[in-house]
C-alpha cells in the first residue's frame, strides 16, 4: 500500500504544513507546482528530500490561484487548463531531473480535484495533458470519478486513492463534508481503517455495512493540528499489520 | 549565421509583436517562459509553429515580473534565481516535448540579460541552472559579459550575439542607449551590417573603425513599428550574400 | 443618455483597445482596477484624461485573474469577493482623488458581470461592497439581473445598461452569443438602435416586435476592429437626433 | 511614545506573525497592502481589530513581489513606484473607511524601506505619492534617511522610528546586520533600551557612548520566536516607567 500526502505547499516566506515530518512517513509526495502554492526553491528542496528518501514524486497540479490556494472552482477553457497542467508537469520535472528522478504521477489539487471528478471538460484537459506529456504517467484520483473514467478510456493508468479519515456512504462515495460522519477524528480509528483498506480492501461505511474499497494509495493529511501524529500512527499500524508502505509506481 | 528573436511574449488576452511573421524569418526562437511574459497556451502555440518550421527553441528566461515585463532589475538571491530559471527551463521543455523537440539553448531576458552581463551572483545563478538542468545547453548572450565568462569557466558552450541595429564603440561594446549613435534605424544599413557580421565577422564602430565582431547569432527585434519589415530585409540580404541562416545548435 | 465603455484594460507593457479615442466618445469610463487588467500607471493616466474631459469614472471591478482577463467564472466565497471589490474601489478612488473627482459608480467586469446576474452570493458580495464603501454609489448592470434586484433591495441606485450592438429576445433578454442574431454588426443599424433606445426607450427584438428598453446607459465596445468607428457613429447619431450624451451621475 | 509593528502580512491561506497578540500591544499598525503580502480579507480583519482598539492604521506599502515578500530590491521607474504606492494607499483606505477611520501614516516595507533611505528616485516616488494623495499624512521612516530629507523638503511630516532591539553606532546609524552587536537579543535589555528612548531620548551605542535618539515611534518585531513576549515586555516596561504608549498621530 502507498501513502501519499500534499507537500511543498508554502510560497515564498509563507510555510504550510510540516514537509520534513511527512516525508518520513509517506511513500508518494504530491508536490505543489507553483500555481496554487509552491515556489521553485521549495519545489527543489522537497524534490531533493523526497529523492533522498526514495519517496516517489508526483505533480500536484492546481489552478492558477495563489490567493485562493487553488480551492476556488475556476471555469477554464479546455486548452487553457491542458496547457497550464503541461507547464506545471514540466516545471516539476526540471527539479526531479536534478536529483536523478522524474515526475512519477499526477494528482490534481483542491478545486481542480473536485471539478475533474465530475466535469467532463476539466477531466479531459488533465487526461490530454498527461497523454501528451508522458502516457506512462499514472493519475492518482478518486475511484469512480469522471477523471478516472476518461483516463482509463485514454489508456492511462489510474490509481484510486482512499481516505482513512473520511466517512464513506454505503455506495462507496465519501460522506459530504457538511453531513454527520464526514470526518473520522480518532487517530486510532483512522489507523484501523487504513489497515483494513490495505489488508482487506474494505471500509466500514457510516451505516455499518462493510463495503469494498480497492485503493492503491491512502491519502494522509498534514495541514491540521495533530495531523502528523495521526499520519505516523497510520504508518505504524500498517507496519504492525505486516504491510510495508511502498510507492505504487 | 543564426538569426534569433524574442517570441511568445504576450500574456493571456494581451499580444506583443508578430510571432507568426518572425517565425518565418528567424532560425532560433527565444520563447518567453511565463515569468516576464508568455502564458502556457502561447508557449505551446509558438513551440508548435517553431518545431513545424525547424526553428530552434530557446528558453528566454526572465524575472518574475509581469507588471514590469522583466525589465526592472531585481536583486535576487542566488538560489532563488537559479531555481526560478530551472523552473522556467522545465516548463518550456514540456511544450517542446509535445512537438518532439527540446529546449536547445537559454537566453536571459531584459533586466536579467543586463544584470547577468555584470553581476557575478546573477550570472552564476544562470550558469548553475543550466549546468544542473543540461550541461550541453548553450547560453546565448553578450560577448565579454560576466555570464559568458562564468559559463565558459563552468564548461558550458557560449554563443555570442550581435546587434545589427545597434551602434558599437571601438572597444566592441554597445553604444549606451542614451548616447548618440546607439541605434541604427535605416533598414538598409541594418541589413548591410548584418551581412558584414556574417561574412567578414566585423562591424563598423561609431568612430568609423572596423572592429572584429565574431558572433554566432544576430538578434532581430520584433516589437517596434517596421521591425518585421526590417528583419525580413536582414534575412533577404544575408541570402543575397550567400549566407543561409541556420540555427547555431 | 449616457454612453459607457471599458477603459484602461492594458497591463504593464501590454495594451488593449484605444483608450484615448474612446474617451472622446463616452460619458462614463469603466476603468479596470488591476485585478483582471489595468495597472496603477494606466489607472492614473485614464483617470487624468477622463477628469479632464468631464467623463464620469466608474470602477470596473473584476476577478483576480490576469491570465484569464477576468473572463473565467470563479467560485468566490462571499467575504472574499466582497473584500476584493472593496479593495479595487479604494484603489481606483485614490487616482480619482488626484484629479479632484471620485469613483462615481461600479460596473462588474466579464465573468463577474455574468455571475452577478444570476448568482445570489456573488451579487450580494457586490452589493455589500458598495453598501459598505459608499451607499450613494450606483451600480451599472443588466436590467432584471440578480444584482439589480439585490441592489434595489439594499437601497442602492441601479442604472440599467443596454447594448445597441446585441440582439434582444422578445422577453427583453439578450440573444445568447451562440444563437443567430446575437450580434448586430452593421454600424448604421447599431447607431439607429442606440437612437431608438435613447429617444423611444424601445428596441426591436429579433422576432420583429418592438419591446420596452428603458436603460440609463448604452455600452460601447472598443476592443474589436472597427469598434471605435462604430462608437463614433453612435455618438454622432445621438447628437443628430437631439440627444446629448451625458453621465448618468 | 508610539509603538509600531508590521501586521496583516499573511496572504490567502498563509499566515505570518500573530496579528491579534500584537494588536493588543502596539499603538500603530503598519498594515500590509497586498503587494508584498496582505490580502483584502486580511486587510479588512486587521483594520476592524485596529479600529476597535484605537490603534492607528498606517499603510505599509511594498514592492509588487509576493514571491520575494518585498525583500528584493527592484529598480522601479519613478512613475511606476509612485503609482503603485498611490494604489496601495487607496486600497487600504477603503477598509479604514468601513470602520470609520482612515489611513493615518505611511511606512515603506522591506527592500523599499531600505531603498528609500538612500535612493533619490525611490524616495521621491514615495513623497510624490503621499503629497498627491494626502499631504497631511506623516511618513514613518529612519531618521536621516533620504526619504526623511525629501519628505521634509516637500512639507510633509516625518516621524522617526527607533529600534530597541538593534545596536547603534556612535554616529546614530544602525550597526549593519552582519556586524557584531547588530542585534540586542535579551528581552530585558530591549525593554530597558525602549524606556531610555522614550524617557531620555537617548540610546547606548555599541561603543558604550550615550547618543541622542529622538524618535517618535519604536518598532516592535513580531515574526520571530519570542517576539510577542519581548514586545509585551517593552510595553510593560514603558508603563512601569510612566510612559503611556499612544499613537503619534
Amino acid at each position: 500500500m502507498d501513502l501519499n500526502a500534499d507537500l511543498g505547499e508554502g510560497f515564498g516566506i509563507w510555510r504550510l504544513g510540516d514537509d520534513d515530518a511527512l516525508l518520513d512517513l509517506v511513500t508518494s509526495a504530491n508536490v505543489a507546482c507553483g500555481f496554487h502554492g509552491g515556489d521553485p526553491s521549495t519545489m527543489r528542496r522537497v524534490c531533493a528530500a523526497a529523492a533522498d528518501r526514495g519517496v516517489a514524486i508526483g505533480a500536484q497540479v492546481g489552478y492558477r490561484d495563489l490567493a485562493g490556494f487553488g480551492r476556488r472552482r475556476i471555469e477554464y477553457a479546455f486548452t487553457e487548463l491542458r496547457d497550464e497542467v503541461t507547464y506545471q508537469l514540466g516545471a516539476l520535472d526540471a527539479f526531479c531531473r536534478l536529483f536523478r528522478t522524474q515526475v512519477r504521477y499526477l494528482k490534481p489539487h483542491g478545486a481542480l480535484y473536485h471539478a475533474a471528478a465530475v466535469d467532463e471538460s476539466q477531466a479531459a484537459a488533465l487526461v490530454a495533458a498527461v497523454s501528451g506529456y508522458d502516457d506512462q504517467l499514472p493519475i492518482l484520483c478518486a475511484p469512480g470519478s469522471k477523471l478516472a473514467q476518461l483516463a482509463v478510456g485514454a489508456g492511462l493508468r489510474v490509481v484510486a486513492e482512499g481516505f482513512a479519515d473520511r466517512g464513506y456512504l454505503s455506495n462507496g462515495s465519501l460522506v459530504p463534508r457538511t453531513a454527520l460522519g464526514a470526518l473520522v477524528t480518532d487517530p486510532e480509528e483512522v489507523a484501523a481503517r487504513a489497515v483494513r483498506m490495505a489488508t482487506e480492501r474494505t471500509v466500514v461505511a457510516v451505516d455499518g455495512t462493510v463495503i469494498p474499497c480497492a485503493v492503491g494509495s491512502i491519502c494522509l493529511h498534514g495541514d491540521t493540528p495533530g495531523a502528523v501524529a495521526s499520519a505516523a500512527l497510520v504508518r505504524a499500524a500498517l507496519l504492525d499489520a505486516g504491510v510495508t508502505p511502498k510507492p505504487f509506481v
